[in-house]
């Protein structure tokens, strides 16, 4: 927690459960992720933090931004952006979301299969389009499925279908998996793109972008590489593999950019156990995986938990949320460790929330409302 | 799909993607559930869906309410339910907002430790409190953790306790487990409850109330047994625990009630293979677990689907959402059937959605919007 986050729940006293930025860590990240990796473009990936703050903070410092939806776009629109700086990164788009974007001047695309290519030629002609392949999300903490992507062979046929189609066929894109604790996991995708480079470039077609996408994780509980390591690691991959001819790149950070600048307080509502003999007590939050908490969904995420009892002896316990479904329950396998003199009211800080918890939340479940924001 | 709901799609056409709920199945539900159990109070899940039009009708014929928060409370006042009628079923609840139910003349309340009851005895003091006792949840489809209820023990204790307080001691309340399929299960919770209720009799206490909970399914894909068997079975356990002095009773319905009464429409927006060779394709509709279906977590509901083209020649399909995350698939360990002439644009409905669906949506993920509801 920053100094800044610390004076205005000091002074604000808000309701909990809330989430806390400060805008000022955003801006150092930003200017972490330009000096570890110089030569790319940082899109930044709306979807981890949608706010307005954080999208013009990020305008202003010249960040392009990685939009899922035709929302997002407008948001980004509405902080000043230009459209040319704007990626539509969904693979998944209804045609005419497709013709909106490309109303609103976007022309920058991500694909993965030909029916969605045939919808970006037919709604935005001459776009420029990246295909997505297909990456095993090892090591990430946030589980990657097939969902997204294709396979090398299908890559190639698509990229030289975007020439039939009078697409711009721009270059390869790949997600190593979200909170990726192993930079090494981008050189085994790096290894495919440049296969698929060479590959399209024997068929004369000269592909001139890889996109590196996001994946790059934010400090929880673990230790982390710093930016600056998975940069040089990225960059000698990229030397690896394309030697002296390096294409154009792009970063997608969305936790890595907005994570650690924000954290959650909640109250504790009730500690208990299920019987005298219970060794494990249970506490419950006013926040819960339905409130913001999400990612907490088989306590994939740790968030680092700091209570105004920190240094007292601790003892494991359950985490539960609020609401009355049975489902909302944080960290029950792997429990943590709280003090035990924690008492009920007590106010708790849930670091490194800044990614992934605002619009995750649940419009009225249970009848709490959305979680509340404040940017600093 | 009842004939109102598909005369208000085919005459509305509503965007996508929709919920469109036919009150006249919630009615029938109501007098179902008042046949089946004749000398038990309905108390209404409001969490299953809170939409004014379901509490007005509801309230309209006679039923109580199961509150999981003062939000909940006013949307049931605001429905002209008088605040007798209205039971805080949640037994984590914070201490003002006890203060704040009973302020507006709410009597009866959960709990399960000792802590709450405290909270109870002090912010309203002499309201009728039931405790909740730990089940299995076996046969449950929505997964059942120990996250509510005590043991048989602490039970006694606490029952005890609450008159040392100044409270009324009212009942024992258990819940099954979500889409209980087994109605057997109600037998092993009320066996328990009975002995609770000898074990304090000894102790000069007369308990007046078991609150059976929910639990009652309503129809996804499997058969299962209708209203009147639950009804039956529970009758037969009551006797069998409680001989001729069956107490009072509740059951708090909320999947039953309302989840086959509403349909979600969905267009499909995508499907793809992930290579040439790939025998699964990829079927993406516009919605998805963090728009309404995060009952689809583990695959645990299987929603009916119907399509445009069904009757023609299947194959299994994976089904995802339209979002950027990878976890937002909804099945794939077990695919579905779904018509091979199956075609982008095609709008599907998803049945028996009623339940669960809209308060569950997430406020913006990936910028899109929460789930739209209609109300016929």
């Amino acid at each position: 927690m920053t100094p800044k986050i610390s004076s205005f729940l000091n002074d604000a006293q808000p309701p909990t459960p809330c989430m806390v930025l400060d805008l000022d860590v955003v801006a150092d990240n930003y200017r972490c992720f330009s000096a570890a990796l110089p030569d790319s473009r940082i899109y930044y990936a709306v979807k981890a933090n949608p706010a307005p703050q954080i999208l013009e903070l990020l305008t202003q410092l010249g960040s392009c931004f990685d939009a899922a939806s035709v929302a997002e776009i407008e948001m980004v629109l509405r902080a000043g952006a230009d459209a040319a700086r704007i990626s539509y990164g969904n693979t998944i788009k209804k045609e005419s979301d497709v013709a909106r974007a490309h109303a609103l001047g976007v022309d920058l695309f991500a694909f993965d299969s030909e029916p969605e290519l045939e919808k970006i030629a037919r709604q935005a002609p001459g776009a420029r389009v990246f295909c997505r392949i297909l990456t095993s999300g090892e090591s990430a903490d946030w589980p990657l499925s097939r969902k997204f992507g294709c396979e090398e062979d299908m890559a190639e046929t698509l990229m030289l279908k975007a020439i039939e189609l009078g697409l711009d066929p721009y270059g390869i894109s790949f997600h190593v998996g979200s909170q990726q604790r192993d930079p090494g996991q981008w050189d085994t995708a790096l290894g495919t793109a440049g296969r698929l480079f060479r590959r399209l470039a024997e068929k004369g077609l000269q592909l001139r972008m890889v996109n590196l996408g996001g994946g790059f994780p934010t400090r929880y509980m673990k230790e982390i590489p710093t930016a600056e390591a998975y940069g040089q690691e990225i960059m000698e991959s990229l030397r690896r593999h394309f030697g002296n001819r390096l294409p154009d790149t792009i970063i997608e950070p969305g936790r890595g950019m907005v994570g650690n600048a924000g954290v959650i307080q909640s109250e504790v509502v009730l500690i208990s156990r299920k019987s005298e003999a219970d060794e494990r007590r249970w506490v419950y939050l006013d926040i819960g995986r339905f409130g913001g908490l999400a990612e907490t969904e088989g306590e994939a995420i740790r968030y680092p938990i700091a209570t105004p009892r920190d240094g007292e002896e601790v003892e494991p316990v359950v985490l539960a949320g609020p609401t009355c479904d049975s489902a909302d329950v944080m960290y029950e396998k792997v429990p943590y460790d709280l003090p035990i003199s924690l008492t009920i009211g007590d106010k708790i800080l849930i670091g490194a929330t800044g990614a992934y918890t605002t619009t995750y939340s649940s419009v009225a479940f249970n009848g709490f409302e959305p979680l509340a924001e404040h940017y600093i």
